[in-house]
């Protein structure tokens, strides 16, 4: 692809050995400048010593410098010993870069569970790490990848000339709460750390956080935006690109869960609320009925309206209505449609649900994939 | 099987035509005597007609005389319409057995949402149903069964001669709170309407929803305790067999979820509360994760500690213990075993995880299955 980072990143990645496959596992977002930033973690109860760390140095207020993320081994449920394994690769980091207060470089693990961190070879990585820092992201994107079937990074430019690049992971127990998902979105646009830290939750809980793969939750997920300050532009154009730039990610990691043939799509109107709105689509995209259906191209609206029914949202069932691919397949009692010609319509990559509630006007949308025969082949081989 | 019915039960089963394959669906349970009951459904918003109709007559107290089941066609979200076939589907056998009152029929119906109850059929092949009336269990079982690998019989003997025979359907979409289950259960027991009703809703509690092979609601599930009131016994033998045979037709409906190819029971000891205790089982028996991994005997103890930590329960981390067959594989911190060897051990037809929570002293256990490449094969291309 060839995308270069906004003013004032450079990245940098490289294989340290992590990976069996000896594939890229080790990835640097850093700046020469203070960064602003806002940051959504995991809410499972088990935490990767990474989460904790950041929380901690979120709720300092203070702006950081880099960012370093390994693959292929999740540094989670490790005990002490992780928390000052995680600890020596922040600290190996910023030795090479020259970094002062090792708070300064935050840190992300993703991989399998349970296992110790080589923290050896990510020590004698750190300098040919720190030393192959350049202009573009790609490098980066696909070190920080496990089982992902491809990188994940979206662009976009405001008008202005300030930059946003986002580049994420995320591929099985990814789950609303932030589960096995990584997503790091960095601007050169100039806004208050204040500023930015209100849109995050925002922001993430409308995107990030309607997405569902398994319905599991990891214990290492997160959620950063990071800025340099270097480009002045519009505010409300500036969140409102954050955002795109953010549902862009949710549905890249969305299609790309592990197995998955199709993206789907569940947008819920007519919701009592917000909340309401997004549970339901969440709750339809969730269901394991639903998603094997998709795979099936099944028109099989009534798995739809048991997972609704189920969701513990308010509905009105006389008048709901559900449509596949834009056909009315339901409202109040069944609608007639030829599923023959329905199924071919679902014959495509990108399948749409719309659910219509008849309990109020609010609406929300969550994204997921299909259940394939392939999702069972990855997660019964691989070790997570 | 050829197993016998509790005294004063007839059943009876026969092909009328609702399943494009053939086979029987459609089943009688009957009695000359009137049978006392206790009734659970499910919890979903959507409720087939039969759902409704049981419930309704639930509350009033009085006993009934039969069940009548029908698979093949779940007549749910049929409108206006399948209220009527379904009052009519009980009519057709009230009058074939010369019973007086309508509302002494229970029915009920499993399979495909959405579609018309063929009346015709059922109403054409009530008087022969009737007349196929006879002593076993077993055609009923059969004639339940919908994507089921097979018919589902446990049988209970008291020490005073009394019996029970449970018979349940369930396959896919089963999943606490009443999923696609009927299970039923009859005995010639004596005991009092109130006493039955006490233990019943506490028996489905710990068993039947207990069970999730997919975390689908099906929006016609039941299960149902009758009784014939002919032969004497002590009351608490009779509570533990009830809740014996419920345990046991549990364990079978989870074995033998589609696609299965072993039962997982997952038991929770060290909780705050027993809805602690059973919250966290269902959480680790619910997780694709783990069920894929249980799958391909990969003894990945990270997958059930993130289920745990999602889970929404207390527990104390850093003694939080977990085992596989009996091999502690964590306690707090990772314990070294030999997966070669755990992998060996997990590879038969029964898989036990314990989980000590490390909270307090309460207890529960849920029941699952493992998820199998053939899940999705028949979800895909059945309409359910």
């Amino acid at each position: 692809m060839a995308i270069t980072l906004p003013l004032g990143f450079q990245a940098a990645a490289l294989a340290a050995g992590i990976k069996p496959s000896g594939k890229p596992d080790l990835a640097l977002i850093y700046s020469p400048f203070p960064l602003q930033w806002a940051f959504t973690s995991t809410e499972n109860l088990v935490k990767a010593p990474c989460v904790t760390r950041n929380r901690s140095r979120y709720s300092s207020g203070q702006p950081v410098r880099a960012l370093v993320v390994n693959s292929g081994n999740a540094n989670c449920a490790t005990g002490e010993q992780g928390i000052w394994d995680n600890e020596d690769f922040a600290g190996a980091i910023a030795q090479a870069l020259g970094i002062v207060k090792v708070q300064d470089v935050l840190t992300a693990s993703t991989g399998v569970v349970g296992r110790r961190l080589p923290i050896d070879k990510l020590r004698a990585a750190a300098p040919a790490l720190v030393e192959a820092r350049q202009e573009l992201v790609d490098p980066a994107a696909e070190a920080i990848m496990t089982t992902d079937s491809r990188s994940k990074v979206v662009a976009a430019t405001l008008r202005g000339g300030a930059r946003i690049i986002g580049l994420a992971k995320g591929s099985g127990m990814i789950h609303p709460n932030m589960a096995t998902m990584l997503a790091f979105i960095l601007t050169d646009a100039v806004v208050a750390q204040e500023t930015l830290r209100g849109w995050w939750g925002k922001i993430v809980e409308s995107t990030f956080n309607q997405v569902t793969v398994d319905g599991d939750t990891s214990p290492n997920d997160m959620a950063i935006v990071l800025s340099s300050n270097q480009v002045y532009c519009e505010e409300r154009e500036l969140a409102q690109a954050l955002e795109g730039v953010a549902q862009r990610l949710a549905q890249q990691i969305a299609r790309d869960g592990e197995g998955a043939t199709k993206l789907i799509t569940v947008e819920v109107t007519g919701a009592r609320s917000s909340r309401d709105a997004r549970v339901a689509a969440r709750a339809v995209v969730r269901s394991p009925l639903v998603k094997a259906a998709a795979h099936g191209n099944d028109p099989n609206w009534g798995r739809i309206l048991v997972a609704i029914g189920a969701a513990g949202v308010v509905c009105d069932l006389a008048n709901l209505a559900i449509s596949l691919q834009g056909i009315t397949v339901y409202q109040g009692s069944p609608t007639p449609f030829d599923p023959g010609q329905l199924s071919r319509q679902m014959a495509t990559e990108e399948l749409r649900i719309t659910v219509n509630l008849a309990a109020g006007t609010a609406s929300g949308v969550a994204w997921g994939c299909d259940l394939s025969a392939e999702y069972v082949k990855v997660n019964a081989e691989y070790t997570t």
